[in-house]
């Protein structure tokens, strides 16, 4: 596999626990426990809740981003997972994630964020994180 | 086109230029303003300069997010535009933060969210965005 800066897993969560997907202290709680998952270093974030319903936020961690928005009504939350670095595993957080809002099924793509012949690194170089 | 409740543009922007990636107060102005030209409507927003160098941040807007990390030691961001419903239009966005980076190259990979399929939404029902 191509060597990259970042792996990014854009997931898509259906048939959702809604009273999860509404509670905006609780996304916000499950989107830090998650990046702790993962193995990441939590810097600052941010979280809204809408009326009449869905919540949208981020966290900002050391090694990229987890984003959220949901849809209550839907049972359907929309995820970034998005990590940089050797040491930490974004699909710990999907898992979790997907456990925590007792989702009955998901889809997943997963991106190479920041590939090192498309930026121009030796590939020999270490995997770069910022901290 | 599968009906959708957002649409995701991933993107790299390569050769951009070094100082206005490293410049927090720059990128978040022009993340803001980037989310403004798609016609989307702020909500909240948070962003960190990392040492020796590089930033992060996110954008919450009424309409899903814009986030950002860049490498300015590289000349590489990595962007996500994400919005939800008919009257934005994420490439409005791209092309902003294009320019703005002064970017020599760009990939893109666009992705639908919220596929009214996938979650069981008629697909009569008008686009939903949450306000």
């Amino acid at each position: 596999m191509a060597k990259s800066l970042g792996r990014h897993i854009v997931a898509e969560f259906y048939e959702c626990d809604k009273d999860i997907l509404d509670d905006v202290d609780k996304i916000e709680e499950l989107m830090k426990k998650a990046s702790i998952e993962s193995g990441a270093t939590l810097v600052t974030s941010t979280f809204h809740r809408f009326l009449p319903h869905g919540v949208s936020g981020a966290v900002i961690v050391s090694e990229s981003h987890f984003a959220i928005h949901t849809w209550p009504e839907y049972g359907y939350a929309s995820v970034d997972i998005y990590t940089c670095g050797d040491h930490v595993d974004p699909w710990k957080g999907f898992e979790f994630l997907k456990k925590a809002f007792n989702s009955q099924r998901a889809q997943t793509v997963e991106h190479l964020r920041g590939v090192y012949e498309e930026i121009g690194i030796d590939e020999n170089s270490p995997h770069k994180v910022e901290a």
